[in-house]
């Protein structure tokens, strides 16, 4: 099912994968959307062991297009860099596959503190009453992660 | 079909959803997998008025995939910065949907000209010779874009 990469010689091994996860300022979550399209969208996200939280706004798209089939892709980019002169680029990414679903409102709050922890880790009082606050109106999509891979050219 | 965004006040107009897509260094294509997963991977491009092309190895899952289902999307984003006081991010992003297609032999020299002026625009030349010497071995993918949306938080 998950084909070997065409250069073995740009695989990122396990502890390089989940520092390009875990410095990642955001991913692209990608679903195969209820019309035929296949969408990718930008999200803010926290890893947790085997499982990546996200944060989305209530949009009935996303979520219709999980409900429909949870089977998803997640893609972090890490440093891109052109060399012109080579026809080419640096870049480090990884791609991480698994089942998307959405929180339930009492399974939130630890997934949405490990994201105030991750993004705003000076201001964790103020973030649990954040949380309190928005979390009505917060979507979290929780993905159990299935497989990961990471390629490189520095 | 494409559904109205949430927040309209975080909409970007055409001038800077062009200015995003041409000043992007990559951008996230997400295709229907053949194994029924959505798959996101970043790409090299070059935007020709309401075609994307972009620059791929020669990756036969990539390209069954499209052959499978053509309708796609492909995310660039901006500049990003946390607001960690605020618990939010600063974004720009751009999501551009439409119908994807694999360049014949003969349609590939204009494509990867394109990516040549965008990437290498100081060596024109040898990257004219890099195009006879590396095309056979280079998959070139076609967007043609049917609908675009950014949005933003600054």
């Amino acid at each position: 099912m998950f084909k070997e990469m065409r250069r073995s010689d740009r695989a990122l091994g396990e502890e390089e994968i989940l520092k390009i996860l875990d410095e990642g300022l955001y991913g692209i979550l990608s679903t195969s959307g209820t019309d035929g399209y296949a969408y990718g969208v930008p999200l803010s996200y926290a890893r947790q062991g085997n499982t990546i939280y996200m944060h989305a706004a209530m949009e009935g798209q996303k979520l219709a297009a999980i409900a429909q089939n949870d089977r998803v892709s997640f893609c972090v980019v890490g440093k891109v860099a052109t060399l012109p002169e080579k026809f080419s680029t640096k870049y480090e990414s990884v791609i991480v596959i698994g089942r998307a679903s959405i929180l339930t409102e009492s399974e939130k709050e630890p997934a949405l503190l490990a994201l105030i922890n991750k993004y705003s880790a000076d201001y964790l009082e103020q973030g649990k009453a954040y949380i309190d606050k928005a979390k009505g109106k917060t979507t979290v999509i929780k993905l159990a992660v299935e497989h990961s891979s990471g390629k490189a050219r520095r």
